[in-house]
């Protein structure tokens, strides 16, 4: 068994993440990376067995490609994703999805059409903690609530912040692709939000801190809180609530030392940032990408997965906006 | 310096508690105990020095009383209150201060004209973890979200459901007490809820798993979410996260102790109940007010925190049944 | 059922503590208070029904006295405890026994002989911690390893050191007795000690920090490390390790507050000291000793629990000066 | 800068656990693997860049070796040792350094008057959490006490107790490296241990179970409790405690996941055994080796701490066959 030709479109930080993670990976050989930017690495960094090249459409008309991995800006996704399907490779595609509903299900013909292999990169399903939950969520019994609490170490910068989409489609989009992943289809949702850490934010009509209320079709209550900014390191956790009991995670740290001293007991704060946290996941999803592709397992993260967190995001935003809970509607539309 | 001459009306479960905390108080003599059962308590099991009757209007007419101790049903509350504050008693009343708006505020003139000092028993505001936290607020510097997880470990009886004013005015006030004593007033709330641990409860017109968001005048967001049923244990947490860090408390168990073993590493539920739970936090409400009376020191729990609970719990009660955000205004009435 | 009649004899720190549990507990009725220094309490502050006598053979001789609490220094343990066995009174005994062998058979004679109820007072057994580890004690299987952990958490005054008894005897005690009521009795002692805290206190031949490692008749192997500063706080740790898990507990904090900021997560420091830490459990061991001494239920921590530490401390001492592991023997002499 | 051209002697397990490290650390170009079992690794598997021979002189005398890496049976370590840098080979050798100290001492002259490079595989000085107690060791001032818990998750097979050296050669040698990192040097030692888990072992003179008290040079005491089977999991604990505090790590667990329930509040167990729990800590040492090498920083662990583990050893043994107290000379013979 052969190894999967890969191409990765879009060569910056999180492109580069998954090539270090899947270099040593035996069941990817990394054909070709493409990047507009022609600084995006020097070519002699890379074997020479790769070409580095800047316009995707060579990497999509290669036969030495049978799959991509999308790591564009979030606008390019799906028409990267539409012509990949066309070209008959199997593609695994960065969050979110798109921004624009028309686009987005246009990729999503395109991917049906074409019956190619498609995985969304909501990583942190490949956590080892929300495997863990995911795989042992019986124990709680029938699901009453879920709490996900989630807060970036630091704000981005007013650069980034103008271009992410937005904290619901940038940061929480996550959130709501976990929601989904521990208790089914959301049917409403509710935001209270505000521009907290930092006011100019505000002025990209945009927010930075958000309680996120959620009623999900299997009845279930849920509550998202997001900041991007907590000062003690990045803070991802999740409980779930139900009839016979609760499953919850907690932060994790480098080391595990704790220092007593006559000012307290102190132990170290969480991972800083995704990078850290979220390492492993990030390997563990093309492991499964890798299996989808070459054992015919269903895909661990679909496009249906990616598009109905963007329906949420969407929701979410309006709910933000109107002051009012808005409806959330499991079918593709 | 003399103890207060106390008379406590209603004295069931309660009422009881308060009795056992400060009958070895020297702050307190406890002269009267009224309850319209008889058979509330064997006159035998009490010292002779307390008078037991049955009408409160007993206990308000006595000289030898000078504060009383409400703990009668709730919607006897502004009927005494407002009784005892005309016949110049000082007044500690159990929560909620009532179900009625109107009858509240006549409570609250009648307090105000005779001047007589009133606290209110939201008896968590006197826990050890949540004087820790309310003393150290500053640490987190601006708030930005708080969190409260308050869950009871056991339904109650439908017979308790019928009468108990329902999930927001019965287990939810506390924690609207304890949201406006982190953060100080709420603007707004809105409610997400269901009965989902016993469908029954719905038959009431009431609910047993809530999600409640709030919005508070210091821009800060909230998060309140309630289960009448914790299979583990009284499940009370609290975490209050602003621009500067965090505070958080953790459930308290009876020992510490751990079991490791091929099956995991266990440790012990969370104490059962409030009365577990926050044992120490009546004898401390007590010790307040008694500071209160005979030092002059402000009242840690005044009329306002109690009717300002309401407003929320009615809020909420409102935003529930017609699944819209409600307004809630700092101004009393 | 009447209250045991009871004279305290000794009213320093410990005898008060004990006198402030009791004076509230039905079982009990302080007849007597005995001690020799006249300001040890003002008769004021005592109700009248209380006698205080500076002369402890007046407690013995009344027949108001049925039983009596010894709460004198040390040296006087054995003298009193014979006095009060021949006048026939249960006893309660703080720890421990005494210094001189020799005395303390004399009173275990006499204890003996006039089948009087006697307690030894090392409260420690009655920690809802231990008490929780010692009922589920089968959960570890055959034990292997016993480690105790006892740190005091201030040194205490050279005063104190030069009368102690030395740490064995003064400190390490409990942790003998702790011992022995986990994995029965010891059969072997070593001890590698300094005085790392307070080199002043090796002009008192004592020390302040031990490592003392112990082995069992039922094969397992202990340790137990003290100190008389842990700068953090009083350090009260205990594990159990057997061939089917571990048991052990943890420090125990005033409230269960954390606090994360950018510096780290900050936990509190375990409870100060013993009154703090150990409060609850002074109060229990007068309840087992009421209930043996009522119910005739077997005696929770008997005589022979006080010699058994008592010989093991004078092991210990040995084994500290010779340098050498030294034996035990679990037949009183 | 090119890499080190590395051989690896003996391709058991642990020489495969290295391999696995170094092959994508571009610190080294392995050239060499050498096992005189022709199956310890099919050659296809291997690129074909690397020689893989049966006779380690092979190795020596090869120009494309620069350092070696000695994986084998302890009881060659010293032979290869000698002839290694004889060659003018750089040394990478396992835990323990040998069990007989005159070979030890014939290896240590070779290394010294051949002046190669020679670090010694005690990895978990290189583990996150000892590392930064290592790094913050200042922190609780004078240190006083210093405890190691030490235990594996099950006990090895009769086979390989019968050449292992026994537990203090070849288990507890980790922790008196350890004990000796955070602490310095050892001037005594004494042992209580026993064959608990299964009297077997004891037919091969041999111990699974151990209580080690040590004394070091820094005035400050230390104990190392040591089993062969912990069922909940491999056991790796330490504590530093001075006159300013007390530095100490946790157990790790492969997820943070808690489950509460009615029958309590389950956590993972630790990680299994030290292939989990050490897995970073084996790569991150043959960083600092390829540091030693190519940038001269001084070697992290040294020869002469190879040998001091070896003594404490031979004086634990000791000490259990004689049942006294041990001294210790930090001089090398």
């Amino acid at each position: 068994m052969s190894a999967i030709k890969l191409g990765i479109i879009g060569f910056g930080r999180i492109g580069k993440v998954h090539y270090e993670n899947i270099k040593n990976n035996p069941a990817y050989d990394v054909t070709f990376i493409c990047d507009i930017n022609q600084e995006a690495c020097s070519k002699e960094s890379l074997p020479s067995s790769i070409d580095f090249v800047n316009d995707y459409t060579r990497v999509l008309s290669s036969d030495r490609v049978e799959a991509i991995m999308i790591c564009t800006p979030t606008d390019l996704h799906p028409e990267i994703i539409t012509a990949a399907a066309k070209a008959k490779k199997n593609i695994f595609c960065e969050k979110p999805i798109g921004f624009n509903m028309d686009e987005i299900m246009q990729a999503y013909t395109a991917v049906k059409e074409n019956d190619v292999i498609f995985q969304l990169g909501f990583n942190r399903r490949f956590d080892e903690d929300f495997l863990a939950i995911h795989q042992t969520l019986k124990k709680v019994g029938d699901p009453h609530i879920l709490k996900i609490t989630s807060r970036d170490p630091e704000a981005p910068s007013m650069e980034y912040v103008k271009s992410s989409g937005g904290l619901f489609m940038d940061m929480a989009i996550h959130d709501f692709d976990m929601a989904r992943y521990m208790m089914g289809e959301v049917t409403e949702v509710f935001v209270q939000g505000d521009a907290l850490v930092n006011p100019d934010v505000a002025n990209y009509n945009d927010i930075d801190t958000a309680i996120i209320s959620l009623k999900f079709k299997n009845k279930a209550l849920g509550v998202i809180d997001n900041s991007r900014q907590a000062v003690y390191g990045y803070d991802q956790r999740l409980e779930v609530f139900g009839n016979k009991g609760m499953l919850a995670n907690a932060n994790h740290t480098i080391a595990n030392t704790v220092y007593s001293s006559d000012e307290g007991v102190v132990s170290e704060k969480p991972q800083y940032f995704f990078l850290e946290r979220y390492q492993q996941s990030y390997a563990t999803e093309m492991n499964y990408f890798a299996n989808s592709i070459i054992n015919g397992i269903p895909v661990a993260c679909t496009i249906e997965d990616g598009i109905m967190a963007v329906k949420i995001a969407i929701a979410a935003k309006e709910s933000f906006e109107t002051g009012k809970p808005v409806a959330v509607y499991a079918d593709l539309i």
